[in-house]
């Protein structure tokens, strides 16, 4: 496959780490990276290593660092030399989108359908390539679905998802399913342990907490730092989640896997040790062909961290919405839609 | 997706059980089904259950059954009534393959270049569609190759080795994989329990007996069934196998994912029970882009028989393969290629 020119929406923790990983293989080649005060765009490459190290976050590999960097009074990708200030930023990396194959959008948690709007602006400058998201939430899929013509009339390959939770291990589940004619049940258990990652995933954090009895994704965007510490700290840093909504159900059912109601989704986060607090696991039972019940499993290793879970198959989906988007295929996909499947 | 209708070259154990199998989902019709000496076709639609039920060997899906059947002199496919005899059933279904979407190629053990000699007459026939084997060995993958550019140039999707391994585990491999930016190791483990599908899965294992030591599969093809038994008994009915000769190894690196040499194939086969001896184990070892090393886990229950392992992923395989082949894009692949990967 040819080099692959992508861009990033957000340069928080997953959309820095999207850049830092593309180095790790030659064929990825980060060309633009914006958040809500800046810009940078090279169609030769970014120079990720100057970008990083420039901008706001823990970007230490060793897992250990909580280093918040900042540069003189700016903060952001603007404090990159490569960048420059805009208050169009989405705008600016639209403009120049006939030259890019794919874009990560790794947008913080705003409104509902901010995502969905974003995709429609790049609709209607007829971007041709991929979209991908790492969004967690169910009722985003029917947002990108009410667009989905628009999108396919402009030629874009719209992956959602594509992130950990729902994108890895539903794609596993998609995969364990294999060896049934009927799914009975998927079970997604995650752990995530996130002391050192804490300060750059406080988006992520807000969202989980958005799962929790009495909150819910407009309480949490309007919760303080200061009111998630105080949640945070009523739990000793270790929060259990269970029958979480995540967009895990819509989306095995979309891939034709089982009914969204046979899903379950929850998992337990630790904020203050890198360990994790409980195995990421997927449990696929169903019923084979030849009438027997079993359970197959899918188990992360517990030292794999939440960013590697994200990035890894957050690119891998790019890379594969890449080739789906040059044979033709345009329009709204899961990550498990994805997968050979029977 | 539109129906796919697809035919089974060959009747065996994994043919057979490719037409029960399809029974259970209606978008796959299959509509061809030849053994050695006859053919039966229908575009409408064959009547699996008949034709399942008229021809030699174990269809009962209890798992408990060993009843060898046999209608009057005929035996095979010809003993249905669909069927006509016929000294050309290849050709015979390439004459009709214009309404033939996909071809499960799942023909005996013969000489190493056959199945890449069917596809050639297939191509030759300016076949525009799809062809899926479930071979094992390593060396038939470069045989394919070799003929790439013949198989584009008619228009088909060829994807080999599409059955449990390599098919299902390089799968897993490959989607385990994604947590890592470097694979130091992939191990397969394979247990199959085949007592009550041993009469009908012959041609496995003496494939399988290929690969003891002593035996290559020009010697192993020779045996009489005689010394397959004393073979057989000599190991007491359980056979462990390490480093196998598997297409694994190749079709991983094939797909992007590690070196063939970080690729170890092996498992154990008791034809006396059919409890699995060992658990089937997907192990994936590699290292995070953030520096931690860990290993990725894909357990199949043991529950689920080796038949609902071949043909699920078989005739997923087979489906991705119609959807790649409508997209356009045509030549050789290997399973994990057909995977979202990083």
């Amino acid at each position: 496959m040819d080099d692959i020119h992508f861009a990033v929406l957000g340069t928080g923790g997953i959309g820095r780490r999207a850049i830092e990983y593309s180095s790790s293989k030659d064929h990825l080649v980060p060309v633009a990276a914006c958040d809500r005060d800046g810009v940078a765009i090279d169609h030769e490459g970014l120079d990720g290593d100057e970008l990083l190290a420039a901008t706001e976050g823990n970007i230490a590999s060793d897992g250990g660092a909580t280093a918040v960097k900042q540069t003189g009074e700016q903060q952001g990708v603007v404090a990159s030399a490569q960048a420059t200030p805009t208050e169009t930023p989405i705008d600016d990396i639209i403009a120049e989108s006939d030259a890019i194959d794919a874009v990560l959008i790794a947008l913080p948690n705003l409104e509902h359908d901010f995502i969905p709007r974003v995709a429609e602006r790049f609709a209607e400058a007829d971007y041709e390539g991929v979209l991908v998201d790492v969004l967690k939430r169910s009722r985003v899929i029917g947002m990108l679905d009410d667009r989905a013509e628009m999108l396919e009339d402009s030629g874009i390959t719209f992956i959602c998802g594509a992130g950990a939770t729902p994108g890895f291990l539903t794609g596993a589940a998609a995969l364990a399913a294999q060896s049934f004619v009927e799914i009975e049940e998927v079970e997604i258990w995650w752990g995530v342990g996130l002391k050192s990652g804490y300060e750059d995933n406080r988006g992520t954090v807000r969202e989980d907490i958005a799962h929790l009895d009495g909150y819910d994704i407009e309480t949490a965007r309007d919760l303080t730092d200061e009111e998630i510490e105080a949640i945070v700290d009523d739990h000793d840093g270790v929060i259990e989640f269970n029958d979480m909504e995540h967009a895990d159900d819509v989306l095995l059912e979309r891939a034709g896997i089982c009914d969204a109601e046979d899903v379950t989704v929850g998992g337990i986060l630790d904020v203050r040790s890198d360990e994790k607090p409980t195995t990421t696991t997927v449990r696929v039972t169903g019923r084979t062909f030849d009438g027997e019940r079993g359970t197959n499993t899918f188990e992360l290793d517990d030292a794999t961290s939440m960013e590697a879970n994200v990035n890894g198959p957050a690119l891998g989906y790019l890379k594969t919405g890449v080739r789906r988007n040059r044979a033709g295929e345009y329009g709204v996909f899961g990550p498990a839609e994805l997968m050979p499947g029977f």
